[in-house]
């Protein structure tokens, strides 16, 4: 049975464009204290935002070491109006892995992530 | 007919809990280049975040001089997890009121807005 | 101050295209049983559904005689790949109006309801 | 460098509650015509629709032969009132795989897919 895994792409795999999700946040943060992560489509080389290929949305889930994933929140942007990039404030109550996707609608789905420790 | 603007809350009609979105932006900014603008519900008095009673989302319109208004992205939150505020950047080509609604599960749904020049 | 509402449009708004989105829902329902509700953008004249003129979601919410409005959810579509109808379920536990929005990306926000009864 | 598919679920991982989402589409369909698609969760076994434990939403992808996913909705279901289901209507223009997730707030992300083809 295929994976939807299988059809989603990471850092290694951007040439020209800057597709893969970039996510600005402490490596570090305290327990149950809110903190800020933006995350940016096309940090470095902009992406296009037309009506022709823009960014979609970008989403955003974080894995607990219990390793139950959970949603923390989509940004669904707006053609030619919104820029792909998003910022927003959770909380951690334990070590856990930030991911996040973006979304092209000529290129497909784009994820990274970042480890965050809670200390 | 009923229209949901008659179901709509806005700061005159604030008590205790702070529900109206705050809406931080720029008074005056330069046509068709990105500015920030941010949204937080509960700015004075931190909203409620639990599984009972939460801010499940932020959603903003735009609406230029046309008199058309543009969506410009929803931000669905987590419960416990996501904070009930969200930064974005937009670009306008004219003259605009930027619009921002904030749902709580428990008190509904709340709107304010903001006049922005292009100049 | 201006309201969103004030650039909302309804059925008397419309001309050639059909924006209005059309709620099949059942005018009576039973106490906390689910019932399935449809909303079509374009019912009577399909929308155009191309990258440059589309309908990009569709957002429901359910005001019970309480007069606090519940959101019931958004339908975010694909401009080319997905029509402009969905079909969810919901229950109701009193009397209440069934909103619904949607939004094309030329002509804006456009709103409808529906009465329904618990009996 | 961890992936976020290291944690989504799937059909084999499924005990006692219904969490895999069940897609019923046909399994041919006539290209560029649109076709309704329907995916529930806990088809089967109802899952929990509380404020403690429910399914958030449903969201949706295609990938069509040439690999790169497509992105065709989400649907953001409200706890209580929604039920963890939703119909909408795609369109193909060649074979494809449509892909289903579904989010519990309690057990996280789980994936179904089915092949449809286009003749
Ligand atoms: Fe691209
Ligand atoms: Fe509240
Ligand atoms: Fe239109
Ligand atoms: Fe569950």
């Amino acid at each position: 049975m295929s994976k939807l895994a299988d059809f989603v792409k990471y850092e290694a795999d951007e040439k020209k464009e800057k597709h893969v999700p970039v996510i600005d946040a402490p490596n570090t943060v305290k327990k149950g204290e809110f903190f800020s992560v933006t995350v940016t489509v096309g940090k470095d080389i902009p992406h296009p935002n037309t009506k022709e290929h823009y960014i979609g949305w970008i989403e955003g889930f974080v894995v607990p070491k219990s390793g139950v994933a959970k949603s923390i929140g989509k940004f669904v942007f707006e053609p030619e109006i919104t820029d792909s990039t998003a910022t927003f404030r959770i909380r951690l109550e334990e070590d856990a892995t930030l991911f996040a996707w973006g979304y092209c609608n000529i290129h497909g789905l784009w994820e990274n992530s970042k480890e965050i420790k809670v200390g």
